[in-house]
């Protein structure tokens, strides 16, 4: 154990000062409102959650969950992100609710990491949750919904990349039949985007010519909706079959939806495959390294919580987009008043302050003048830090 | 070990549906307004600290706080206020900044508690700190913003009472000298507001007659102005003296606010004395049993952290006052729009839904015409949940 010094905090979290904040606080309230417009409401859950229900039920691999014990000796996580959390309450809580059950949120998220790596231990999401509704039409809404919030938060150039996982599932199936490491290793490498590993891994493989080639091809199927007609070709499995079609029907919709622009279809991009169960998608914004946004459907999980579901949501990363939001913060341009007075004339001073921070515009500060400190308004303005210093003797 | 059932969240904490988080942010919303208004700026912190810094700096005592490890073995807590962990940001990224250095603060904070307790183990607190500032000036500041602040928050009716830990530690002091275990037992007493103890416990000491006497009338000693000349006559112990000028300052800077009418003075009202080092208070409102607001001045704190300064400061208990806020959800009464559709107007549905959204006065969710579902108007209006509904054929 190496003692910290005094001023340390843990190594993968941070301060954020005020300017940050206020950024952070103006993008989080412009996600939000956009997402209450489409009619998802804000949900908040603990920080703390069981181990053993949204611990075990969350995407995220147990040795990146922060774990602590209760005073009972039961294993609590830090959450690693909102969706378990929620469909815990739509399985408890809104158990009556019919669905669909439209539900957002903006929380911090914890991942437990090798601390060398330099990623974040702590971070915001802003995201969703459609529970309930399996059609097409609502994975659309999803993806145009993060297309909607990802302008709302000031993310000036980005695309969306939608894939399915069954496709791949299906076709690595059909090319690969039973040959379960191998499939895993291949989905592997694409969500890590190694393609040059995926290439040389199917070099190694036993496997037909034409079949490589195929497996090979889908690097290459990136694009709109002509896409789905050539991967259509690509495989006869039932399960790739359905997802291809399905992924059109979806595509159709984001036509309607006029965003088509910020879309490309990508059969490589899987997401996490052990979670989600169709659609996936993430976002990425120019000059930005790592994904903005990535979201898509988890059939599965809500049967973990009881009450059997389809679902479908995105998160937003939030911290992320701090770095590249064109947004100012609300009150950047706010005025700094300083009402600075000598006792006699401080309850003047005081209605004063009070008048002035009334007016909503500014944030007024008030002072006594200390012995010997100047009572001249210049000097007080020289340094720059107030736009505006009263001065009552 | 207990193995919880599937819906089960840990005990403590709580989850805060749609109606709950809309009225948390509104009352969030305006008192950090109110607080900027006055100078303060927002800042965020860690959930997670060191034990070694911050948890033991902190105001909490050490069964209280909930302590994990990290990766390296060293321990970490998880902030139990937000005091210590704002100590250390104006010791290190803010310590060029000249002081005074005002800043604000929502966030939720632990404690780690006996379950059967019934109390919360995770809940929200609104808050400033005030730093390098030793005037009574500051302490009324903080203490007339405590009062805007829970105006701001929608506390209908509330009265905040002021002490002063000095006073109490000189009368005891003198009465008591280097008695320093029975001056703890009766300052727990009165901390945790048990004066049936206290006077018993008096009862039981060795004490001069006049002595007993004045130790209890100290609980008569609540009130305004009066109070503060009463008190001066009560002890001449130089620590006590010099608190009860202090608090008379501060008193007359509170008369200079025009917020006299909602303070009174209640010299048992010590606070956490382990921690505070001068005025202290806590808002209560009417028909609660517990505070709604505490705060004070600790100008020990800093110190510990490298840079020795004075500063006082408050929070308000969010959580608390969402209970008896009149403040309504600043949307509660935003209409909940459906835009039905068959899938051939799609289309036209998709973008008059769109419309409609930038407007920014409703939520409007869109849904396709399932087979055999009512495509009636009427149909969708007579359960109440939407305050609209079109249907597009």
């Amino acid at each position: 154990m190496s003692k910290p010094k005094v001023f340390e905090k843990p190594v993968g979290v941070k301060d954020y000062l005020p300017q940050a904040v206020a950024k952070l606080r103006s993008i989080e309230r412009s996600v939000l409102t956009c997402m209450e417009s489409w009619g998802y409401r804000q949900i908040l859950t603990p920080t703390m959650e069981y181990y053993d229900t949204v611990g075990v039920a969350s995407s995220t691999s147990d040795k990146k969950l922060f774990k602590l014990l209760n005073n009972r000796g039961t294993t609590l996580v830090l959450r690693s992100d909102m969706t378990a959390p929620i469909a815990r309450v739509v399985s408890s809580l809104l158990k009556e609710e019919p669905f669909p059950i439209r539900l957002s949120y903006h929380a911090n998220v914890f991942r437990s990491i090798e601390e060398e790596a330099g990623r974040e231990a702590e971070f915001f999401q802003t995201g969703v949750e459609l529970v309930g509704d399996e059609t097409p039409e609502a994975d659309a809404e999803v993806v145009a919904l993060a297309i909607a919030s990802l302008k709302a938060a000031g993310v000036p150039k980005f695309k969306i990349a939608m894939g399915h996982v069954g496709f791949l599932n299906g076709l690595l199936e059909e090319a690969l039949e039973g040959r379960i490491e191998e499939q895993k290793a291949l989905k592997e490498l694409l969500l890590n985007r190694d393609y040059v590993g995926y290439k040389t891994l199917l070099g190694t493989l036993d496997l037909d010519l034409a079949v490589r080639g195929e497996l090979e091809g889908i690097l290459r199927l990136r694009g709109g909706q002509e896409v789905c007609d050539q991967a259509l070709m690509l495989s006869s499995n039932p399960e790739a079959q359905a997802s291809i079609r399905h992924l059109c029907s979806v595509w159709e919709v984001l036509q309607d939806y006029g965003v088509c622009e910020d879309v490309s279809i990508d059969l490589t991009m899987i997401g996490d495959f052990s979670y989600y169960t169709g659609m996936t998608f993430e976002g990425y914004a120019a000059d930005l390294g790592f994904p903005v946004c990535s979201g898509g459907r988890y059939d599965n999980l809500l049967q973990q919580f009881g009450r059997p579901a389809p679902a479908t949501g995105f998160a937003l990363k939030t911290t992320r987009i701090l770095e590249v939001s064109s947004r100012y913060a609300d009150r950047e341009e706010r005025g700094r008043v300083l009402v600075l007075y000598s006792s006699p004339a401080r309850r003047d001073a005081l209605v004063y302050a009070e008048e002035r921070r009334s007016e909503g515009k500014e944030m007024v500060e008030t002072r006594v003048l200390a012995d010997g400190e100047s009572g001249e308004r210049r000097d007080w303005l020289a340094d720059g830090r107030y736009s505006d210093v009263v001065v009552f003797k």
